[in-house]
């Protein structure tokens, strides 16, 4: 070992051991024909929006920091979705958000198992333990699992997606206002796929001071800008705006989602279809031998695979199809994941998916 | 006290006490005239700059996530400012960078005094000890105060803007290369301003393995895109990278930074130009009664004014110019900070200046 090198491995120990032990997280980045593996809206926004964005980016004041309190989207949201600007952060996406919720509150952290990887990584990346509580068999809640282990270890937040990914179901409502009545955490009820499900804790905010809701514009049409929400109390929103950066939404995001919610109506109008396509594609695979497709109120399905669903993922892959490949030991054993893409993309992935089995 | 106000007392004593501790970060968003503050580039970017991130923008997958690797961009910076691209982390503006930092080493954290105020804020809203150590009466590094701080509070993390903020000078080199000699903790050179110093430690950087240099585009054109630029070793790199979101850098911002890093040498003739407006402001400012200029190789001008500065600060904004306060008790009392503007920017700071005095 050279002294160099000596030296190098001397400082990367004192990197916090938990981060030491962490992988990066993995993105499949392989270029394909049929991308249906990561939730995205699979409409180019229409043309006549696309050149309000571009006039809007011409005219931007690149040079500048952005509004750090980025008002007026703010106002345009909390049109669209009935949330107090006063009771809302934004984020460089909901994963910001995520991580300022765990840094304002530290460990433990409750996450159900399976549940979106993000809240698992970020609390250990921030050197947070992580409390695993299995779902039910069905994909529910189960509360009194989750009452007894945030009790037991003094959890300090506890993620719900709700609906939950990668299962695509919602948990009952039952089991999630019993962990609301029950636990003295943070109760962070992640509502990424809302616009695919029509329902929402909101109007209970405000019963429930521990509540804290998170949306995102990512799975309707604006992945590409960032755009998490968050809705809290004032006093815990005020806590959280501690830790925000103050320039996180950067003048482009801002700028473009401001543009584009302004065609909310087109925006729901291609939820609708892409919800329409949900059904068909969830009847055809029901129909379909060897793939059992679990209920959903998102824009993905999850669905069990009878053969070998590693090897249907890599042949999908090798025909220009990505799906999410989940097939691990463990609840999601034989499981892929798609996501809803245009018809015409559903009908390619359903016809190669019958071939290859 | 009603039973939800208590409740919600309750939740956010749930808080860590270091975030409940803190203020938000208070930015002045008072709409003035002339901004002279933040240490903007002060010109928008040309007309034919701005059509082709129209342009780009029209183009831009906004439905999808952002490359994770950001690597088009990564590469044009590597061509920029010969940084190699595997060795580069890039962050939603330098406070993102900051905050990586930071929660991957942890703290005790050393920032010289006085120094940019993110360094302080971000490691306290992460619960981290701040050691704070005086600069010399010449605003220079004191490398044997910060030695000796490092070891006996067994520092993780030195911050060395250089040159630095609000102070305006480059610490010596021979004080922050002792420094680097002698602490075995990562040495974080922020270069924030290198484009109007045109001074680097990069071809120290892999002599010293626990050095770290921040870079950013916010300077000089993009602040608006929000785009900091890190460079280490490898293995530091590798680790930080394990905490950056894997989607930090929009496609909005990604696609801007690469039209206008097409166009480096326009923005470098106005950095030029910059660096030759700061020398008529400062010989200006020197020769203005009551008004004594600090030395400087950044975008903007620390001065000590002879009368009461608040007041000053108050008569200018009270015109609609904007500089940044910096007069309380301490090493900056009576000290106001100006961002070099365009020509007719700084002539109309000068004469209402001179006029207020």
């Amino acid at each position: 070992m050279t002294t160099k090198s000596r030296k190098t491995k001397g400082i990367v120990s004192l990197v916090r051991p938990a981060v030491r032990g962490l992988a990066a997280y993995h993105i499949d980045e392989t270029p394909v024909r049929v991308k249906l593996d990561a939730m995205e809206y699979p409409f180019l926004l229409p043309a006549g929006i696309r050149k309000e964005i571009a006039k809007a980016a011409r005219q931007a004041l690149i040079n500048r920091y952005p509004d750090p309190s980025a008002t007026r989207l703010k106002q345009a949201i909390a049109r669209i979705w009935k949330i107090a600007p006063e009771q809302m952060l934004l984020g460089n996406g909901s994963d910001e958000l995520i991580q300022t919720i765990i840094l304002a509150f530290g460990g433990p952290v409750i996450t159900p198992v399976p549940t979106f990887a993000m809240y698992d990584i970020t609390a250990r990346a921030l050197s947070q333990k992580v409390v695993p509580v299995p779902l039910t068999d069905e994909f529910d809640l189960d509360a009194d699992a989750v009452i007894k282990a945030a009790t037991r270890t003094k959890a300090k937040v506890i993620f719900l997606a709700c609906p939950n990914n990668p299962t695509g179901n919602r948990y009952s409502d039952a089991a999630v206002r019993k962990v609301l009545d029950n636990v003295s955490a943070a109760v962070v009820i992640d509502e990424a796929y809302f616009s695919f499900s029509g329902r929402t804790f909101l109007p209970y905010l405000n019963r429930h001071p521990g509540m804290i809701i998170l949306r995102t514009l990512s799975k309707i049409g604006l992945a590409g800008l960032r755009i998490g929400v968050l809705t809290a109390s004032r006093e815990i929103a005020a806590e959280l705006n501690k830790i925000r950066l103050p320039y996180n939404i950067n003048v482009l995001s801002q700028a473009a989602a401001l543009v584009a919610l302004r065609h909310w109506s087109t925006l729901n109008r291609q939820i609708s279809l892409l919800i329409s396509e949900r059904a068909k594609l969830y009847n055809a695979l029901l129909r379909t031998p060897g793939v059992t497709p679990f209920p959903t109120e998102t824009n993905f399905i999850l669905m069990w695979i009878e053969k070998d669903a590693t090897a249907v993922f890599k042949a999908l892959k090798k025909r220009g199809i990505l799906v999410k490949n989940l097939d691990r030991p463990g609840p999601l054993k034989g499981c892929l994941r798609v996501t809803i893409g245009t018809p015409a993309e559903n009908r390619e992935f359903l016809s190669n998916l019958k071939q290859i089995l």
